[in-house]
């Protein structure tokens, strides 16, 4: 067996709320000027009141919409894998399976909540998405779900990735969105920083600041965000739900599951539903993978902060680097965020998923090592979760235990080749975060209220 | 239904050979200087005897060898998808199939050959292959391949492409292999070239030049061939086997099927199987899509003509506009070669296949308009057969009459985007074949044995 597929008829029709079985009360998100906790109208000029209901319901499970399921059907249910080339090369007791989220237009997972965020706000009557990217995966799977859904989309990307990274750009273009490179001259922030820095090479925190003001100034527009909010995680559970339909299938259940996290989207949506299990009872491990150079989870405080550098989103309780956290330019864009989306850092702060950091050296030789045994060409970001799959192997080998390994991959590289390109001619260095960031990072959410 | 999975134990596990059913013989290869049919040995020093003896064979079914069913199993069988956006779109009459080759590691059909190539030639004791590759997708198909079989792999690409898509060499050399822009230093055509022309940008016949003599030059090289041969569309028949078997899941047989033509292997792949049922009598309509700069089947003599530039491969009878054609710098490299594969010739001459020509305009305007209602961006080549789809669209309408089209989706275009910002920058202009150009690929078959 090396593959499992689902058919149409089988894909779930329900997204699972994590909300639901939670051990203990998440804190609330707050506004930062009064610190109580944000109600619908504070959010309601950003999001369509369908999406904000979605974002603090607490039902176990959310029916996915007709039209919904209509678009994932293009590509979903994904293919769940068996990896048994990985696993002779790695000679360890193990058997590794993973999804397959790399078939998707795009080529990531990102388009499972796009696709879902479109609907509710076609459906809600808004006409223009706008939002922000740093690599642009989540700039593309947006692009591709606004035109589905006939509505229009701008995306501020990163003004350094944008001209680095141009077939993001131009796979945007492709699904007939408008992608602008930030800081832009089209908003009040970009233009206080062109004022100041011409040359600026951008950020995500300017690029989202953007996002947000070109959206908040427009009646028929509104913002939308790719990972860390519980909405997002909610539509990325169907990853995890069919993998859990395509265990069963052939009669197996993991011992590990595994997922790299940035903002958290791809690793809740493959996890939750594993988490749900281990809060009833199952023995299973659940391993976030991030980098050694933005070690959120491993490395900084739980604490509430803001969502972006600029201080525009509620505060957030979450393990964060503090919003003016610069991260070391490592090749996984999706990667440097200095939050974690808040379910996850609650499910870490009650020790129900184990963080794990990796360096990114490490992680491309997995990713090479990986596309020359399966074959397929993983994404940078992906490469941290198979860096903790041999991790797991090499951990299974030592204690002479036989274990099944689950994991999300997450996404293709095939858009990102310079950053194998960089590896292959030996011009990546390792990166720690230096030990004075977490003063740095204290400092940062000095004064903020304490969850 | 959207889609049809096969499991992994339904994949075809013997490959269709044509050459069984065909109503009347073929003309065999000739020996350019005695004009005699080419024997075994005379291609010894090319290719391994293994695949000599398949080129030749007559047997209608041959056996897949485990260790490459193992490889395809990888990302085969590739799913049958229905593309009911794309129907809505056109407004027409029509059901529309198509089997998505792009699930492929390196994203398009070009493995099931490389797969089974690197096999045979690791079988018969062979230790590096060499070979040549325009745009790239072969190259990283082939690379990947030796990669998986410990082969050595050496690829000539031509410069001004080499130079032109980067991420198609970054993705060989991920997988191992050693890409060289020719005409390099390695090679005395190369050199050769490079002291008559130190800035030649190159050219498909300068590198199959290349790589031959490579291969030549070395016992334990051999040389592969990724389209127009027997053995390579023999391999490919494993997507019209697959597609067959999907179709008869849900009880539905074609009206007209479909594929883009460069050398021939992916259309062959697709059709071939097809060609049998209307050789025994079915009714259906096989449409191969060419681009009108490179009008091969549609505008070119069927005659006995050589493979590459440079006069080193047996000659070939087939349609063709004569070797030393060089054709437009369309964006779909995959489909600039001046013949067609001898087996597609031949159901053509026969009347059993149609060639239809359409121009690049067209084809992007379908791409775009797949890539905005299906999701998945097409490669250029690709975008042909969507080209001819619209078309057959259209005659359904104008007939008024309901039909069942299948075609193939060869592969994806997300290391093409340059291709697409030329066409959405309005920067493609239309190319039809000059007439004159009849009078010169006349002229370079002139005096070569007729078929």
């Amino acid at each position: 067996m090396k593959k499992v597929f689902l058919n149409d008829s089988e894909i779930p029709t329900r997204w699972y709320n994590v909300l639901a079985d939670l051990p203990s009360p998440m804190s609330p998100p707050l506004h930062p000027a009064t610190g109580q906790p944000v109600g619908p109208d504070d959010l309601a000029p950003v999001f369509p009141m369908n999406l904000i209901e979605q974002e603090v319901s607490t039902e176990r499970w959310i029916d996915i919409p007709e039209a919904v399921l209509d678009k994932y059907l293009l590509w979903r249910p994904s293919p769940l894998c068996r990896a048994e080339n990985f696993e002779k090369l790695l000679d360890a007791p193990v058997k590794i399976f993973y999804k397959n989220e790399g078939v998707s237009p795009p080529g990531s997972h990102k388009p499972n909540t796009a696709v879902a965020q479109a609907y509710y706000n076609k459906a809600f009557g808004v006409k223009r998405l706008s939002t922000e990217t740093g690599a642009g995966q989540w700039g593309s799977a947006l692009s591709m779900a606004c035109q589905m859904f006939g509505l229009e989309c701008r995306v501020f990307m990163v003004k350094v990735s944008y001209q680095q990274k141009p077939f993001r750009g131009l796979m945007m273009a492709v699904w007939g969105a408008n992608c602008i490179p930030s800081p832009s001259d089209q908003t009040h922030a970009g233009r206080k920083i062109l004022s100041e820095h011409p040359d600026s090479p951008g950020s995500l925190g300017i690029a989202i600041s953007e996002a947000i003001e070109d959206a908040v100034g427009d009646p028929d527009a509104r913002y939308s965000l790719g990972s860390v909010l519980n909405h997002v995680l909610l539509h990325q559970t169907v990853i995890g739900l069919e993998a859990q339909k395509q265990l069963k299938k052939v009669g197996i259940y993991p011992d590990v599951v595994i997922g790299c996290a940035g903002g958290g989207s791809n690793f809740g949506g493959l996890c939750l539903p594993f988490v749900r299990d281990k809060i009833n009872g199952k023995e299973i491990s659940v391993v976030a993978a991030e980098p050694t150079s933005c070690p959120t989870m491993t490395k900084g405080p739980y604490a509430y902060d803001f969502g972006d550098t600029a201080q525009t989103t509620p505060l957030l309780a979450m393990y964060t680097l503090g919003h003016d956290f610069v991260p070391a330019p490592i090749h996984a864009g999706g990667l440097r965020y200095h939050g974690m989306a808040p379910i996850i850092s609650h499910l870490v702060k009650e020790q129900i998923v184990e963080p794990r950091a990796y360096d990114q050296i490490q992680t491309f030789e997995a990713g090479i090592n990986w596309a020359r045994s399966e074959g397929f060409i993983p994404a940078p970001e992906t490469n941290h979760a198979i860096a903790a799959v041999v991790d797991e192997a090499q951990r299974a080998r030592e204690e002479g235990k036989e274990k099944v390994i689950l994991f999300n991959w997450s996404g293709h590289g095939v858009v990102d080749l310079a950053a194998y390109d960089a590896y292959l001619s030996g011009k990546l260095i390792k990166y720690e975060m230096p030990e004075e960031d977490i003063t740095r990072a204290l400092k940062a959410i000095e004064g903020l209220p304490k969850p």
